[in-house]
């Protein structure tokens, strides 16, 4: 039986994993899930963001189901580089992946695209690129300051997640991937990205693709977000792009994203990409969908992808059925979508 | 008077070009302009993409027209970097400057935005970050192949795109300047523009300040762009955000741009952001909107805010009269403009 790390975290949290679980309970009963106190709070109290003991218990598990951490008391970066981003790379959760979907019964911000036209992926890389934290500075608060970020770029760590993209197109109707790059910038990392990418289309010929420049997809994701199907890029660019898919698809507050070891040497980790929102916490009335939305994602990755798709299809049910600008309760939310799951 | 040099370039390069002389006549009579034939046609004709004898001469012009450069039969990267990138570090052209206006008359992509409601314009450091060139690669295609980006920052190149971004604040009616980085993540580089930004506001107290990452402000510029009034950022992430603003407010095919050494010790740079468009070229029917918009930046540059401003009241006129999806002819809207400009 699946064992599961659940880290409620701060803010909204607590509240929106307690009906992920509660989906997942209904769907798969039997998970095994062992609560860890990470975030904020905990470091408030204690000062620390991920003991040591802490990470080797949590490489123990097969996934992690995570809600959000972070709170304006605690100092920028702390949460996100000693928690959320040790973890993506300690546990070599390399594929960062962010479906955008516009669910039937949303209205986005674009005039011209119907509920029902979006649905896309991008296969973030999550484990290299501006993010390996190699950078530095020299003479810092004098005139003469330098500082450096560099991006570190492997072919190893490029192709498995090409591979992974292409693997996931594969999978869904209209096979097609675009690589988004800058190419004609970065050349270095452009070229070793695009010639990678050649290679391993070259194996897959029943699947269709593209490459575009970082600046026209995230102008095309705003004009036509419609013409993408997978779309993988690296760690910084997704960063970005996954951003405007989730606006142009209902906001941030719908998405859910993964950090998947693929393998499963490792434990991947799903997370809704909302924050911890500590305006609106305690109250029962965040949105529990992105952590739903992220359970389904944590079933697929372990091997259960009917149990999956029956979440998957109660949230469109959820919200198919909701009147616009009316007010919810997160418990009652979960409480639907437990039900049209197993319905 | 003013000694422009004009670079037509390629695909509707030429045609757009005509009507933006065509204005600048009109409101500046007397301009000077020297044509430089650059681009696509003069690097298949001699292999030749910027000659040292020819920056040496464009050096001694007060300002460059530009229309368009590029071709698909150009291999990737030729006419970017040996032409577009190697006058914008050339001639230290740091302000890498983006308006961008939902102009009444134009519907815009998003669903909420009311023409009018949206006018930023985006301050984009030109001469560092990732496209100071500074990377490698080793072990070139075998799999242990790695290939390095580097962003270099100075204290120097971002004090100086601030203090840019903070006087033209000044010059606008919210006089509020937004910080565009990723602090969180890119903590070096990260670190200088936010310590140079804050001392820089410190002696701006009559401007307003926010910092956003570079992810939520892509979401942001999708979903509430009106917020938004001087953008500065780095030369990479104003590549993208510019992009998506442009999208946001009508397309690129209304955007136009400056790369500013606002010292004036080299000339300045003014050209649409659109491409050569070569499926429509030679037909008369490129829109002259963004070029004329362009020599509209050149005029302020040089000192003429009032030739200017007519320039761009020609513009809203001219949007405003047209009708949705009805076609142009780019001679009959170059002669417009100018007319309006005069009148
Ligand atoms: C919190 C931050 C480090 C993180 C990132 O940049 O990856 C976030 O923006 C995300 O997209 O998950
Ligand atoms: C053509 C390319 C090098 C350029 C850039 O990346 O700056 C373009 O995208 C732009 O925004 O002017």
């Amino acid at each position: 039986m699946a064992r599961i790390a659940v880290v409620a975290g701060d803010g909204i949290g607590p509240e929106v994993v307690a009906q992920a679980r509660k989906v997942l309970d209904a769907v798969l009963p039997g998970v095994e899930a062992t609560e860890y106190d990470l975030g904020a709070a905990r470091y408030h109290r204690t000062g620390e963001v991920l003991p040591d003991s802490v990470l080797a218990e949590l490489a123990g598990h097969d996934a992690i189901l995570l809600g959000a951490v972070g709170d304006p008391t605690v100092p920028p970066g702390v949460l996100e580089r000693g928690l959320l981003l040790k973890l993506r790379f300690a546990f070599d959760q390399y594929v960062n992946l962010r479906p955008s979907r516009l669910w039937p019964g949303i209205s986005g911000p674009l005039a011209s695209v119907k509920p029902g036209e979006v649905d896309l992926v991008v296969v973030r890389e999550g484990t290299e690129g501006l993010y390996a934290g190699a950078g530095g500075s020299l003479h810092r608060d004098t005139p003469a300051e330098v500082a450096t970020e560099e991006s570190l770029n492997t072919r190893h760590g490029v192709e498995r997640v090409i591979r992974d993209a292409f693997a996931r197109a594969r999978r869904r109707e209209r096979r097609k991937v675009t690589l988004v790059h800058k190419t004609n910038v970065l050349t270095h990392a452009g070229s070793l990205w695009a010639r990678t990418f050649e290679a391993v289309a070259a194996e897959h010929p029943d699947v269709t693709t593209e490459y575009q420049h970082v600046d026209a997809a995230a102008m095309f994701l705003v004009t036509q977000p419609q013409r993408y199907d997978v779309v993988v890029t690296d760690n910084l660019f997704g960063d970005i792009l996954t951003d405007i898919a989730a606006a142009v698809t209902g906001g941030i507050g719908l998405a859910a994203s993964g950090c998947i070891n693929p393998e499963g040497r490792y434990p991947s980790m799903f997370e809704p990409v909302h924050g911890s929102a500590p305006d609106i916490a305690d109250r029962g009335v965040a949105d529990p969908v992105a952590a739903v939305l992220s359970a389904a994602l944590l079933l697929d990755q372990l091997g259960h992808a009917d149990a999956a798709a029956r979440v998957t299809a109660a949230v469109a049910t959820e919200l198919a059925g909701r009147t616009p600008g009316a007010s919810l309760r997160t418990d009652e939310v979960g409480d639907r979508l437990a039900g049209y799951a197993v319905a």
